[in-house]
């Protein structure tokens, strides 16, 4: 018998195949191509595939790559430009005149240099929206990172695609350009209830389901913007959205904080997907989003860290944390989003979200190899009883060493292969000096 | 002119001197035994003191080292035992049964670790609270940290000590011992009000008013604590003290968190210091305290991360960060508790806790030479428009370098000097496969 071909054993001392799964002991992942092949006892994998290199840690543990569901990768350029700023005051004297200088060289070297630090604290996937996107796709198909990627659309000129009618004639364009490439993934994105008319929702909705992708808006972020839309529609914003005909199961919401009752039993009933992004929702107060009563709802919520501008970063180990400590004190109640809910947030509920369960968040035959690895043999790793309790509440992003996207090592060692970091770091700092001089 | 002798330069590319001051760029910090001998241009102390040797970063920013004002630093060894679980059924069901197995041995071990976590992650001095507490002095000892260290003080025998009259002779005991000790200052630390009758309490006063120690007790930690006050003795946790005449500027009371606006009057009023523990505040669903509020109010207050059973890390960087963004969160108001006020949290305002202001937490000359250097040059902390905002909301432990504590390295290139790390941490796994064994 021949043996199938195989590129690559990865391999730690534990691997946890899927979140709240057991945990592996002394096993291995052989890679084929782009795919996970084979989970299986290390010595059967060397013996099945003689001569297959292999990437591991004696001391590591093997899990799948985090899944950012909620990113402005470009706008790392304005992380720390300003903070601890009312938001009208953040945004209008600050990020609104920094993008109105954006370019699309700003956009590709900012999501680059997202997407390296991303890479660099476990995650292998992100759900982006931004203007310029065919830039981040860009970077992204450079960097080798797996992205669903769109252009937000909204009722003004975009300084992408100007008038508002051309931006679902881009996403239509870039659907159809993108939709054999084995790591971008076009998803529809308007912006808010409150930026886009209820015509261009619906247009953008039925886009999504003729191309079958994800249509993902911001939902509900906090009381100014519930308040807007209630003055404007008369109903709330979750509310006006089911009026349209559009909560079904293709929806991703993110952000969700002002939620009521029925609403989360709406969202349980059509399938609405929700994605929380507690940093984002502490530090611009927005408030504490009802995620653990949407999960006993049965609403499928995952987790995003919003951009490095209100964040002030990519990590989903941290957020993972976030999560669950706000919601614990939010509600006054500590048995509230335990670690196995958490890490589902950032594995396995995302990969629901983008319609992938079983191919992608999970280590198992099949599913696509977006792997990583992290150094559990630290001091504030030490000891450990729980796996999952130390993922979400002690590991961080830098505990990451190797990362695989899509069978691709995209970092080895913590060095990142294939992309010059310093450049990248250098062009952002050199936009970044531009970016000063106007304030 | 002889010059004067020094040990060591060390410097990065900037130098943040103290929290919410200017920063130097090209300068380096000239250290002569325990302590900062000169802040000045790089080439100027390089002429000043030829040949000296040098530790340094070019990409680096130096800053004092950071003060975790609440630790259990033997708890490392519950770290991740249970979690998301109701405070009485972790404490009952879980720490309780693991203590009444504690030995000295596991003590030792325990605090060391925590001590390798700490100085990974940029604190060099750490206030505990714990049994055993002279093995704690000894672990800070042979790793060479800072420590203000106390022996629990309550009303029942303890596994340390016996017969609680026995509490107060230790404590008296080791502050004489240890009374010139370079790294161990000795504090008096009755557990809680509702743990220590008002005799012990009083006593414990008049002990660190003798030695001229601080007085460090849990205090209004949560809903439930003042409940069990205002039945005992009709009155809250910090009325109560203030009726035994034990508010005053020696008094640190950790937590804080369910206090009126009186008490916060009252604690500005008297002088008493307040650490703030948001992270375990958090997971254990006690509430948000409100150090905004104190903060206005002039009280000073630092922060602790509490044990790592209730965290579960030691990291004061992203202690710093929840503390933001809690406050924020917690009140709904963004411009809550900025940066700059996070950091004086973690240096100048525990420095004056306990009496070292100017001395501690600071970069200038005669203060200790408690110094930490962090690469700056990451992706995930670039660009950086402002350090404060980078130090609070984007870097985390692993960015740390170096550190230095008294003049004498204790991590260089992240590696740490002069202790084994391997062997504690065995040492550790060896008593948690032991712990595991009860449950």
């Amino acid at each position: 018998m021949v043996a199938e071909k195989v590129d690559l054993i990865v391999f730690g001392e534990k691997i946890l195949p899927a979140a709240g799964g057991e945990i592996l002991s002394g096993h291995g992942v052989a890679v084929a191509g782009a795919r996970i092949r084979a989970v299986a006892p290390l010595v059967e994998l060397r013996q099945r595939y003689p001569g297959v290199a292999e990437l591991g840690l004696d001391r590591g543990l093997l899990m799948p790559g985090l899944i950012n569901m909620h990113t402005h990768a470009p706008m790392s350029c304005y992380r720390g430009l300003a903070d601890d700023l009312p938001l009208m005051r953040w945004l209008e004297d600050y990020i609104f005149p920094a993008e109105a200088e954006l370019t699309p060289e700003v956009v590709y070297w900012g999501a680059k240099l997202s997407m390296l630090e991303m890479i660099r604290s476990g995650t292998t996937s992100f759900c982006d929206m931004y203007l310029f996107s065919r830039e981040v796709a860009r970077a992204a198909v450079d960097v080798g990172m797996r992205g669903w990627l769109g252009e937000v659309l909204y009722d003004f000129p975009s300084p992408c695609y100007g008038p508002p009618e051309e931006g679902l004639k881009l996403v239509r364009a870039m659907a159809v350009e993108m939709a054999d490439d084995p790591l971008i993934n076009i998803v529809v994105e308007p912006h808010a209830v409150y930026t886009c008319s209820p015509g261009l929702l619906v247009a953008s909705h039925d886009l999504a389901r003729e191309f079958d992708l994800p249509w993902i808006i911001h939902l509900a972020e906090n009381r100014e913007e519930t308040k807007t839309v209630n003055g404007r529609y008369g109903k709330s914003p979750a509310v006006h959205l089911a009026g349209l005909g559009l909560l079904d199961n293709r929806t991703i919401a993110a952000h969700c904080v002002t939620i009521s009752a029925a609403e989360i039993a709406l969202f349980a009933e059509t399938g609405v997907n929700v994605v929380h992004c507690p940093e984002s929702n502490m530090k611009l107060a927005s408030g504490v989003a009802p995620v653990a009563a949407m999960v006993a709802a049965g609403v499928n919520v995952s987790l995003g860290t919003d951009g490095s501008a209100s964040n002030n970063d990519l990590d989903m180990f941290g957020e993972m944390a976030s999560a669950a400590l706000l919601q614990k004190v939010g509600r006054l109640d500590p048995t509230l989003l335990p670690s196995r809910t958490a890490l589902a947030m950032a594995t396995v509920n995302p990969a629901a979200a983008l319609g992938l369960a079983g191919k992608l968040g999970v280590i198992a035959p099949g599913a696509l190899a977006d792997i990583i690895v992290l150094d559990m043999n630290a001091p504030h790793l030490t000891p450990m009883y729980d796996v999952a309790s130390h993922l979400v509440y002690a590991v961080r992003g830098g505990d990451v060493i190797h990362s695989l996207i899509g069978g691709r090592v995209v970092m080895r060692d913590r060095r990142i292969i294939g992309v010059d970091e310093a450049e990248v770091m250098a062009r952002v700092n050199g936009f970044a000096r531009d970016i000063a001089a106007l304030f």
